[in-house]
């Protein structure tokens, strides 16, 4: 039975969305997308820390958010660095190892709880657990303004909670900073730590522009706090909450 | 002002939807999957002959849903070949040159008017007019057992409808049968002709999986019939309809 870690980064800048709040904060079906992410991990019965990376100048924001939108959850609010990768480290200067931690994005509010409970479980005997999808469009690749046709079935979308031994994670983050790091599964795989690929959810979307929080909103209930809650649904090999 | 004709491919055979029935004939909100797709393009103000290509055991299943289902648009019904090139192939026979030809997936039910104008309208002016989404996550190729991480800015997701202009796709389909031809943008681009890349819609998803048709059905209104008709929206540039 392990301690699990959960971060949640929220760094984002919000550009993309045509708006002057971080898209993190925005609101979706009356409630603060980071808020909702949050809450469903709060939901889950296990027994966690949730940890969530805010730039320092949203800090203030995001308190005020939590008092308006009446959050409640237990979370630690740790400064957010100048990429992701930086995030991450920040939050991971406060876990130890010997648990798994599971890292997602702020932005991706809609979850299924089946498909974190496996990449949870997945991650008590790989060191590194990736959602993915398969693709299900034809692909082309752009070089400069032309474009070629790639093989979709070789392709996978990455998706999160990528989840990892804690001391892998921990470990991999020593690295120096690479452009290429877009996520974690990039940072541990540098460091030599096969990864585990498992099937992620067609629902769980990245919220990054005005028609994925429209979308989303027609995937989520008005408030998340009734909807996800099942306190029988077992997680095999993990430390169920009180 | 050009004629336009429709192409709807329906030559699925459901493998992946563990179904016995072929996806495109699967219940969407009440109504066949491929009748939604039918109806849609019905619904565009414009002048249009629309072709949907079935597999020729279908045909007769087909008709029938068409009766229970109260299905009253003109369509022409054309026999789908082993692939959907052949299925392509087959419908070009009855279309002559000098129009665009638009090319869509009966499995795509959930469509913007805007998007489909646009094509339409850019197909007046380009030979070869392809919707495309920038990938929101990160991804991963597969070589092998194992993957490896690719930059997502390089790629794009290709989805229909892909409108040409019907000279250059019919000349296209005069090429022998490729493996890799798995959509229209790619026969074309064969036969040299550029493709002109524009905005896709993220709403607009390829059903093909219990996953995706849960997903749509948050997307489309109980009976699209009255949902989507709008005879005010003009068309630039083609035939507007009576």
């Amino acid at each position: 039975m392990k301690k699990i870690d959960i971060i949640i980064t929220a760094g984002g800048s919000g550009l993309r969305m045509g708006s002057d709040l971080p898209k993190q904060f925005l609101l979706l079906n009356g409630v603060p997308i980071l808020c909702r992410t949050i809450e469903f991990f709060a939901s889950l019965p296990i027994k966690s820390d949730i940890y969530v990376a805010i730039p320092p100048l949203s800090i203030d924001l995001w308190h005020r958010l939590c008092w308006e939108y009446g959050m409640d959850v237990p979370c630690k609010v740790v400064s957010g660095g100048i990429t992701r990768f930086h995030s991450v480290r920040n939050v991971l200067e406060h876990i130890g190892s010997g648990g798994v931690v599971a890292v997602h994005d702020g932005v991706r509010p809609v979850l299924d709880r089946e498909m974190v409970k496996r990449c949870l479980e997945l991650a008590t005997v790989h060191p590194a657990v990736v959602p993915v999808l398969e693709v299900r469009e034809s692909m082309r690749k752009m070089e400069g303004a032309k474009s070629v046709a790639v093989d979709r079935l070789e392709y996978r979308l990455v998706q999160t909670p990528q989840v990892f031994d804690a001391g892998v994670l921990i470990d991999a983050y020593k690295q120096s900073y690479l452009p290429q790091f877009t996520d974690d599964a990039s940072v541990v795989e540098r460091a030599g730590v096969p990864l585990f690929l498992t099937k992620g959810d067609v629902r769980n979307i990245k919220i990054t522009t005005p028609e994925d929080l429209a979308l989303a909103e027609l995937l989520v209930p008005p408030s998340v706090r009734s909807a996800v809650f099942d306190p029988d649904l077992p997680l095999n090999g993990l430390v169920k909450g009180d």
